[in-house]
């Protein structure tokens, strides 16, 4: 059976879209169990705050989308908000804004090679990919500071 | 566009391997860069050690893939080297046993519902995206608690 590894098609567009926004539920309840005071301060090893790496994954998702979509892009801005409110209150902005951008990519465009941000040469794909993966890692990060806090992270495998 | 997006094929099953693999060398990284006397032993917020978590890995990623290729599954087992250059070596040693177990899937098997260690039910392929998701929370763990040692973790976009 080898030989079909190469050419079974797993994901589609749509699967790896509503795996990103399974992963946005769960990194927005990580933000939620924040207390107001502790998401833009605490932090570990020198690292930067939870609410601080929130922004950038605001900064990432709906311009990578849009980027790997249009082919047009700016530079890097992380998103702005000062309160955890504000933070939730752009989460959820960006949720359909997301959804609009992804199904907006036209196909061949997936696999196309771009420069995000105007600065990182690669197909959209791998930019996509590296955009939830970068979630996935440093909300594991927000998981630890929520222990060092003496809070219990939400559960990793609900995305409901 | 919109319409599209359900029926694009974004990931073949050698990519979705190939991915897994770039991951795992990341992670074998990390493994690399604890000391010694601190993989097994420095914990944050009461959390698993980072050599726990790898053993985690090593637990799930061999027996996931071959346990949605053919159906048969046993309980769950950490792995279970003691030093880490047991762990290391046990680590390369999945490598290609990771790559030969997942492309001798039956690509009408990842869709297929199966019980994961004959406890979790779900399709073959939501398990085995659960397995990366798994691997890079945890690595994202590993480097809060590298930079809490003072050490500089890998750097998180290298895959080679």
């Amino acid at each position: 059976m080898t030989t079909e590894t190469a050419t079974v098609n797993l994901v589609t567009a749509e699967a790896f879209l509503q795996n990103w926004q399974a992963h946005r539920r769960l990194t927005r309840k990580v933000i939620a169990a924040f207390p107001e005071d502790q998401l833009f301060t605490f932090t570990l090893g020198g690292m930067r705050s939870f609410g601080q790496m929130a922004l950038e994954m605001i900064g990432m998702a709906v311009p990578v989308a849009a980027g790997v979509g249009t082919g047009k892009w700016g530079g890097f801005e992380y998103g702005k908000p000062g309160t955890k409110a504000d933070l939730l209150a752009l989460w959820d902005e960006q949720t359909p804004l997301l959804d609009e951008a992804f199904r907006a990519i036209p196909p061949d465009r997936f696999w196309l090679v771009t420069k995000a941000f105007d600065q990182w040469e690669m197909p959209g794909m791998v930019m996509l990919q590296y955009s939830v993966d970068n979630e996935i890692h440093h909300r594991g990060q927000g998981y630890v500071y929520l222990r060092a806090l003496g809070i219990e992270p939400p559960v990793f495998w609900e995305r409901d």
